[in-house]
């Protein structure tokens, strides 16, 4: 059991929980709790996981470790003193458990052959909630991917991990070094990419999103860059009633992508 | 200037912001920053601010404290000491400005007598950070007014009136004890409640909004309850691809009120 901080394995978990430089080196992140966990297991991603003594006894007192490795597809296998749990875990009630996960990699060339063809683009994007929050609807409104700007918030943040539910694992993403060059690349393959922006001149259920479609989502205070808006296809606006300024990025995204799930539909 | 934390109006101030038994009582709320509390005296609702001595140097250095209570529309002014502004703040980078804002207050009566007919019930939603996104959303999607059952989550909490971004003074809202026996009183006055489950029968888009409308938006962990969705006029699913359990309720409530507002443009 480990119960020291400076045990070199707990000073590594914290590095990868709080530096994004970090997890992009040994391009692993951390799943908190046994049902992120697990199903980064049965993705095959999981490589290790520290579980602290109370949810062991409770969990898994007659085992050996090998067993409950077994149970998380051979993962190695970590007690921590209840005391390094606590300090080492992200959240207000801890779950007694955290894996050490192989980051999913995508290439834009595979996202952009998905037969679905209609893709999520972030510029910018800063909150790791509304991060979170829109991955797990991508998965929901059937997106073939997202495509960030490099200046977005890192999705394996762990604050992003924990508010996809999962979605991390089943959502293609890939970060992009510049955003207008990938919608021009877009655009030559035949998808029309559309930007949400206050002063957009289409309603967004204008749009024939049927057709091979991209939809941008700009940052929370900035929205869409200059650049980015002048490569886009078209500028889409969602009508706001009363005197509000914005709509939250992640509801933005919402609307906008299940729209174009509506439409496919039928 | 204020410079001590054991000064009475301090201890009422964080009182009133830690505590909503202390704000029911008081009938007052707090407001965080410049633009929300510049927009509470625009509503005629601040009664007093507290400024930090570093903002109010760098705001108001040449102008009297009368003076800064006339562009308040007249609430009373205190300076307090950088000191005190960081303990009362609750957000990580004070802006240096707090209000205290009498609270806005609507009947039931008044929110379903409203002629566009369309609202939102919440039952029993929790979440902060979900209640402001989603208060913000009703303004933008036009809906009559919000409805929460007694067990919702405070909508005068700090951190929901943050994230309404306004909407808590332009949105209608009411508590009620008892949503089912308020959603039998709606479908008496003629208003079809629809309830969000994953095992609604009915696809969210096939409803027609445009006759008088509820929504229900339910727990974020256990969704509706079985007596609110016993009193449903139908129950709609928000139909959701790959292998998600379910959506986050500030998404769902914002999908369907804007397929609402689609409907009801035309």
């Amino acid at each position: 059991m480990i119960s020291s901080e400076s045990n070199p394995q707990i000073k590594e978990l914290v590095k990868l929980q709080k530096n994004a430089r970090q997890r992009r080196k040994s391009k692993c992140f951390v799943t908190e709790g046994i049902k992120l966990t697990r199903e980064a297991a049965s993705y095959g991603k999981l490589q290790k996981i520290y579980i602290g003594e109370h949810l062991y006894r409770q969990e898994w007192s007659a085992k050996m470790e090998q067993e409950v490795s077994e149970e998380f597809a051979g993962a190695l296998v970590e007690i921590v003193s209840q005391h390094i749990l606590e300090q080492i875990s992200e959240t207000v009630t801890p779950q007694g458990i955290l894996g050490v996960v192989k980051m999913p990699e995508y290439t834009l060339e595979e996202i952009l052959s998905d037969e679905k063809a209609v893709f999520l683009l972030l510029d910018a994007l800063r909150d790791p909630g509304n991060l979170g929050t829109i991955l797990r609807t991508s998965e929901g409104a059937g997106m073939s991917g997202v495509i960030l700007s490099r200046e977005s918030v890192d999705v394996f943040n762990p604050k992003v991990v924990r508010s996809t539910m999962g979605a991390i694992f089943r959502v293609p993403f890939v970060y992009v070094e510049n955003l207008s060059q990938t919608i021009e690349k877009m655009k030559g393959k035949g998808i029309s990419v559309y930007g949400t922006m206050m002063e957009g001149s289409e309603c967004y259920d204008q749009v024939d999103y049927r057709k091979p479609s991209g939809i941008v989502i700009g940052n929370e205070a900035n929205g869409i860059s200059w650049e980015v808006s002048e490569s886009l296809t078209g500028r889409i606006r969602i009508p706001m009633g009363g005197s509000l300024e914005s709509l939250n990025a992640a509801v933005a995204a919402a609307v906008v992508m299940y729209e174009a799930a509506r439409q496919r539909r039928g």
